[in-house]
């Protein structure tokens, strides 16, 4: 697994997501899985978002990481322009604790979906991309058994 | 106000939105207002609605009618995309009852505004696209002035 | 654009929805669009309320604002009185979140629309009002293009 | 109690609201209470929603119930014209079962209170306005007593 | 009106209320209404609630306001012991909002209502007492109209 | 086990709620399981209610089943009348699809706690009353074990 | 009553939720009940839930109390591992106040019923336990029967 | 890719979620994708459900698709057992439209994810789990790709 080429990209609609998207880096970082951040916005820079999803898994990507608040469209809209499987990390928001996020990201119409974790999900999102790369890379999920059992025995 | 031109921008996620759409179309027929019908879901068919979307206002139009159902991006994604005013209608859904559609649609991020109704609000989108478009044109100004009137004489 | 008139009519419920409408202002000034300030509630005030919405139009106005909390019916009883589109801003409730003010505002029945944005939407309340204006008044379209265009090299 | 003047004025938004409100009718009829009935939109028709409520109590009113759907103002505006009691009855809606309705009759802001009852709450809505009543009627307080122990012992 | 028996009886399910009912009691005071404040829970204490319930009416009382949180049971309990309206007052809760305080008190079954006001709605209720008893006295009446009148010019 | 004193006293609050109920009488059936079924509304027959409830651990009875809908008070009502656990069966009800009923269930302040099961959780009451009154009674605890043993071997 | 083996088992999914629980284990101490707390995971640690719930009425326990937050699968994953009665305490969450929770522990589906308390309902937890084993057991009813009398003269 | 061995295995809480998961099954069908299909409750058959789950990955699968409804716990308690990413599917569901199913499994803990797809997403959950495998299997990828051109251009 060469470190150079991101294997995940994490995209967030905004840098106020940046802090609570911390764990998922953290967590990738721990196991020596590289990474690429982004910052766009969906709707204030669609172009931006396009160019980057619609490439990645020809730049080597193997998930995205979505994250987003309230009408949270980031999710569904890369999901649309790569064949990646894109986890979406729905945001807490300030008035409505973020079942906005959490309906826009994961009631995803048919044809289209998305892989939603938990509201504010950062370090799950790191776990779930590593569960996903790991059907192809049995290092990778020999390191999800490792942390399970290290989590059992915690 | 030539005929020939549509004015309003009617898309919609899926075929089976069509239905609900209805009575958006027969209102602006009423008012003999020219629109266009689409069907391009955001997810399914995203260079599809990019092109019909960011060309709209070039080709005449001054107002988008966007309808679509659970995770709904439409609004938002057409919205991205163009200068335009988008009134978004969020489709019931036989799940949550359209809480889904309502907070996808109505609660844009900073920046990106949709105009959103009630849902399954397609004629009230008819009428605030009329309303819209009299903002600059007192002839349909006059025809919201007398429905208004009729209601409240009805 | 003369600066005398006010082309869009901010009324709020309460003088406390202050603070969370001033982005609204703010946005419209740095446009250079005239606005007026109206605190008036629907149910302490109604004479008020009615005599300021309806002669809005013949005033000027080409839009109107509209932002309360909790049981809002601000948004609705002024789109009864004025052909003008009405944008509605659901204000934040400290118990419910504004999922009461958005429910309120946004379930509008048929024949009298508002045009609903996220709760405490005040910036977006004011692009969407330029948004609307724009259809019949080429610069301020213009100045939402080139907004959009600033935003996606921001 | 004279049978020729209404003592309580039932207002409703729409006809369709009608049949949930039958049992309102049948309960004051089983009293003998006069009422009327009036059927007006506080939205399509504003200015008829005015004259009716704000000269209620002086054409002999003592208590108004106001039923509507969705955005329901009906209660809220009606109890901006009246210094009578007003009794909300929120109406189911077929998207979110009445939780609009109820958030948008109950939510009412300080100074202007509605008494709300459930959703489709038609008979309890004549019971309470009879109890109401009933605080300066002792014959109508003896009917309520009288209602309850029937109650009890059914 | 003597000011020696009370004409509202105030009960709360906890002292923890107290705070939150104080704008009932003010406006109240401000008014010159005598009345009788009383704490006790409907599930800690059910035989005090039903002694002070039941016989409210034959000691004057003419309207009763209840207060409570969570699964707010005490307006319908003390419904369901007097033939007096009674007001419910739904509490604030710290996780969910007074949500389910609210719909603990609002959603009343057949043939035993209450009167349900806001989530904290403490002002409105005492309001609301007032316009009640109004239908009985003119003199109440009056001061609900000048209420009216004052806010209308504040 | 002498099938002469009923173990569980089965309460609901109208006799609609017979059929949803009819699973936890099947199961208390399949057991031998003496029970009571009770019909009387906390609101509409209070008095009957109290004295039913008051008296239930001295007429024998170990655990009380309590259903009802909307404002569901039963529950809570009976259980502050008993020493006895009280299992609590929110129904589910046509317009908010017993959230109401579960929130007036569950959300029993301090001092007083239901049993709440989940809503129309008719058979899952009568399993739960079964291992209740295991805690002192080998057989029936043998009867629980035995049932699951079924049903991880169906 | 032997103080050496433990009658309660109360496990919770995260040491964090240890001072919401206090008022559980405080209430058993008040009443000299026994009890053994276990913190596991259901998710993390699933063979230990396993192995502790499996066998717990064998080692003497009567009654099960689990808290958890979130997907709150803790009381249903011990409740299908044992025969004992188990109480599912709601942990209250900073995004969705604990309805996530909530409705994670309430609504088990049909076979394996768990007793759910309030949100964060630790206090109610220990009643419920006592009334419980107080089925079985005439000191602890008598404890339960005191502590009513008790409240109601508070 | 061979036939014989599942790459996916499925697995529902009850028979009566089949015809709802079937658009999985197709279109795991319409790809050739080898899958395994299981009816195990996790709070029914909590023994199978573990043995099943536990050994999956060493069986040769790769993704897990979970689906239940109401308390869903089903997706979480397999994703305990598993290494392999597991993707939820909640059910729709009578009362509450499917919000218990789908909170119950998107709020995952920390340190075990799922990936939680939109109520009833059966169709979407087959073209996740595709992706997911696509992460380390070109020709999968290459189906994805397709089927993403063929609905763009449907």
């Amino acid at each position: 697994m060469s470190q150079e080429t991101p294997l995940v990209g994490i995209i967030m609609g905004s840098k106020s997501d940046m802090p609570a998207m911390e764990p998922c880096m953290e967590q990738l970082d721990a196991w020596g899985i590289p990474y690429e951040v982004k910052v766009a916005s969906a709707h204030r820079k669609p172009a931006e978002v396009h160019d980057w999803a619609s490439g990645a898994h020809e730049r080597g990507m193997r998930v995205i990481v979505a994250a987003a608040g309230k009408a949270a469209h980031l999710g569904g809209v890369v999901a649309a322009y790569t064949p990646l499987p894109v986890i979406a990390v729905p945001m807490k928001t300030s008035d409505l604790g973020g079942l906005d996020s959490l309906l826009s990201m994961v009631q995803m119409p048919s044809g289209v979906p998305v892989a939603c974790v938990a509201i504010n999900g950062a370090k799950n999102a790191a776990i779930l991309a590593t569960q996903i790369m790991g059907t192809g890379d049995a290092a990778l999920q020999q390191k999800i058994i490792d942390f399970k059992r290290e989590m059992a025995e915690a």
